[in-house]
């Protein structure tokens, strides 16, 4: 069975630059995960006694505390840079801009619309830096807009790691239902890169493996591009997971993987793949 | 033969506003036709001696200079300004508005971009407007958007008179080419009103005559709406055009009117429409 790798997949420009902050501060801590992947996480704490803690008092109990990517609410950054020793922020700065593009916006007297997931960290955070927050609406499609008290300008900002059709689409509602628009392009061209390249794989192959987070936002898109195109794709974090049943008659298996997937867990696939389908 | 009315049709705010303006100040000039509709300017010239003038030399030749619904470009509104002895500016609020954004939006640094016919006197004055022409680009299709430098970010004002389900489309093709895109709703309401009081009108008719000017921009879009509905439908600019052969064996007779058309030559339009079908 001939394996192949997706023209472009895996760890991010954001995701590597929270990893290399992370290596750079042993015996610090994250508040959240950093990254949506377990095994890293697992990987920095044996190799760098990186920790993970998920309250304001178990964050207090350590000299330095890392920001994870996906970023947190305005008013918890708020508190541990109050409380805590030493902040390092590894919010990708591409989740950094819609932010910043919230609070300035909201500031302006712009209704805020975020097209995104309320219940995804990015976005708790994004939403947080609005100034109005009876005037700011989360939502994951245009028919979710209709009876929203919009007033007459309205900013658009996007989660990073959403389709851009669908924020197109929701931008083209606005556009009549307002005075004025303001659309920011905040989703990340990696995230475009990544799906694009599996959209071109899924068509090709008759097996196909997505590695990533379970919780993963952008691994789950990859997925469900993947489930567009065939039957057989799968979904997993590592190579524990893979079943030698999977391979069984089949010729051409794709391999993707998420944003926040380093490249040994996908080489590890990759040779554990190579072993289920050959034996 | 029942003859039936458009439920919205006929003269909009700007250009009842204009006429108003025209005829409180009798013995003026207007530069370029007020409205579009050439009885109209006839009826002035009679009742009022309004006169229309085409040229700045002609125009100096008036005390009291009379600016049109649809604008004209900076440049002459300020030459006229400079050497006229009074200028009355009757553009319509609604063209002054996106006028004014492309002033602004242009001065901020964002490439102009507007929905509209490059030929059209509105659209002439609005791009007048823009402080950098090399960066203002006007199209009517989205395909037009392709190679052109548009820089980061985009203002988009529209035609007042244009389609809003187009203007939609040009908007979401922005909104993944630029880091921020500006979306003015510069369409008039007054146009959505007739336009879909005449679709539905078209619907239930077997003949449809629609009444404006021949260069009007939105008359010419409320034909284009009928077109696309029956086979039957006539532009005309007054009673004088009506054939006898068109209401032939028909039942029920649709009648819409453009935003420039004035309520008397409309009446006409209705009398001779009974007159030749019930002859």
């Amino acid at each position: 069975m001939k394996i192949e790798l997706a023209k472009s997949y895996g760890f991010c420009y954001g995701v590597k630059r929270a990893i290399d902050i992370a290596e750079e501060h042993p015996n610090s801590a994250t508040f959240g995960p950093i990254i949506h992947n377990q095994d890293e996480i697992d990987r920095l704490k044996k190799d760098y006694n990186v920790d993970l803690v998920d309250s304001v008092d178990k964050a207090l109990e350590h000299d330095t505390l890392i920001i994870r990517t996906h970023g947190i609410t305005k008013e918890r950054l708020k508190t541990l840079k109050k409380d805590s020793k030493k902040v390092i922020n590894a919010t990708c700065p591409y989740v950094t801009t819609p932010q910043q593009i919230v609070e300035k916006m909201s500031k302006d007297g712009y209704t805020i619309v975020i097209f995104g997931d309320k219940n995804h960290p990015e976005i708790e955070g994004v939403a947080s830096y609005s100034v109005d927050k009876e005037r700011t609406f989360i939502v994951l499609d245009e028919s979710e807009l209709v009876g929203l008290p919009l007033g007459v300008k309205v900013a658009l900002v996007a989660q990073t790691t959403r389709k851009p059709q669908k924020y197109q689409e929701i931008a083209a509602s606005l556009v009549v239902r307002v005075a004025e628009l303001r659309v920011f392009n905040t989703i990340c061209n990696a995230t475009f890169e990544n799906q694009d390249a599996t959209d071109e794989l899924a068509k090709k192959v008759d097996v196909m493996v997505v590695i990533g987070g379970k919780n993963s936002s952008n691994t789950k898109q990859l997925h469900s591009i993947c489930k567009s195109k065939l039957e057989d794709c799968y979904h997993i974090e590592n190579e524990r997971e893979l079943k030698k049943e999977w391979f069984k008659d089949k010729k051409h298996c794709g391999v993707t993987a998420g944003a926040s997937t380093p490249d040994w867990i996908i080489s590890s696939v990759v040779e554990k793949i190579k072993e289920l389908s050959s034996s």
